[in-house]
């Protein structure tokens, strides 16, 4: 196919593939999204089982003899291939904490709609999630958006990325997070989002950008569904303002 | 003080802290368990707040002049200072692949007496902990253990360890798992281990370590309680045989 990499994932969700879809799609760089390919399923679910270095569970990605699983991990992969991190080995562990401080975030959206089972229907534990989303509305997301904020706002940073001036992988992410976030908790997010102007300027910057502008445009972006991590339940949301 | 690293962790529990204190021992290294010393605790809050590369919670760890924080970035630091990786990239990003899905697992552990709030007491969401921990024991633990337990037999694989023949931090992390569950679940374990003699031989293997064997020994160890991820609530674990 002449493609560079393959990316295994679910097809028919944006979930913690789309981390690594933006930033293949940031990169410019050929990829097969696999399980949107005819038959890729079944070529996912066998490579599950029989890669020589099995993910434990999608997204995984393949480049050349090598596989690569745990989102975060993909992303230090073609963030050190791509320019998508910082070349120095100090820069380049500090990008990687960050990542790792927005996938602790991902988890506790997850979480939000499935508080007691992961196994269990959405639908079985409506009351637990709500008791859940209220205090990751109150408390969780003011936390670590606080946190990134206080990078973005530090006297010694410039630009308007986390890294500085220069994009990584870890502004694509941010981007995802608060485009999942708008789409999951819009009430929550329009009181909370003026409190984080660098945030909200970090996302606007992203989403402008040639590559990511197009492919948000395209067939290529899985709407937001209710399967995905990001679901918009509006019993979950709190009251319009 | 001539100590090459100064470890971040609360005081009074192994918590996340544990996966670098054992990489840290087993290590042979000099480090300060900085809280555990005198005015240590203000230390550690003043860095969450002053530090260059601040960490919106501990575990982290100086080195020199670098801060590094989120437990697998450190253990991919440390892992590769100090022989506790491979040499090579690609099975750097291997051994930190099953990292992270190690981690994984400790955030699900820790759901399991927090499934609806981690500002709530354990005692405000006791029937939905039990809810979490049927299914966490029920599917959970069998998924990452049976994953793990398949890497150890693979046909191709050699050695006690999970990347082979030589010790990983991967090994310490998943000893520490193997631990912390025969800790909080100690009926449930019983059952379950035999099923997964890979595990449960290299659980042997770390703990018969000089490192590791002198290490839990000491007063270092911070005996388990139930302020950390593995807490024994007997009405969350099956019923004894």
């Amino acid at each position: 196919m002449g493609m560079e990499y393959q990316l295994f994932y679910w097809p028919s969700i944006q979930g913690r593939g789309e981390f690594v879809r933006l930033a293949l799609e940031e990169a410019g760089v050929a990829y097969l999204d696999v399980a949107r390919t005819k038959g890729g399923m079944e070529n996912m679910l066998a490579a599950l089982k029989a890669d020589a270095h099995p993910s434990l569970a999608p997204p995984f990605l393949k480049a050349g003899d090598e596989t690569i699983g745990q989102t975060a991990n993909i992303l230090l992969f073609l963030g050190a291939r791509h320019g998508l991190a910082p070349r120095r080995a100090q820069g380049r562990l500090w990008a990687h904490q960050l990542q790792l401080t927005i996938a602790d975030l991902v988890s506790e959206v997850h979480d939000t709609h499935h508080p007691v089972g992961i196994a269990l229907y959405y639908e079985d534990q409506k009351k637990e999630a709500k008791r859940r989303a209220e205090e990751f509305i109150a408390s969780r997301v003011p936390k670590f958006f606080g946190y990134f904020e206080r990078m973005l706002t530090r006297p010694e940073h410039r630009g308007v990325y986390l890294l500085g001036a220069r994009l990584s992988y870890v502004d694509l992410s941010m981007f995802q997070m608060i485009e999942g976030l708008r789409y999951a908790f819009p009430n929550a997010m329009a009181r909370l989002e003026p409190g984080y102007p660098g945030l909200h300027k970090l996302h606007a910057h992203v989403a402008a950008r040639a590559n990511i502008a197009r492919y948000l445009a395209s067939p290529r972006r899985i709407p937001f569904n209710e399967e995905g991590i990001f679901r918009h339940y509006p019993e979950l949301d709190e009251p319009a303002a």
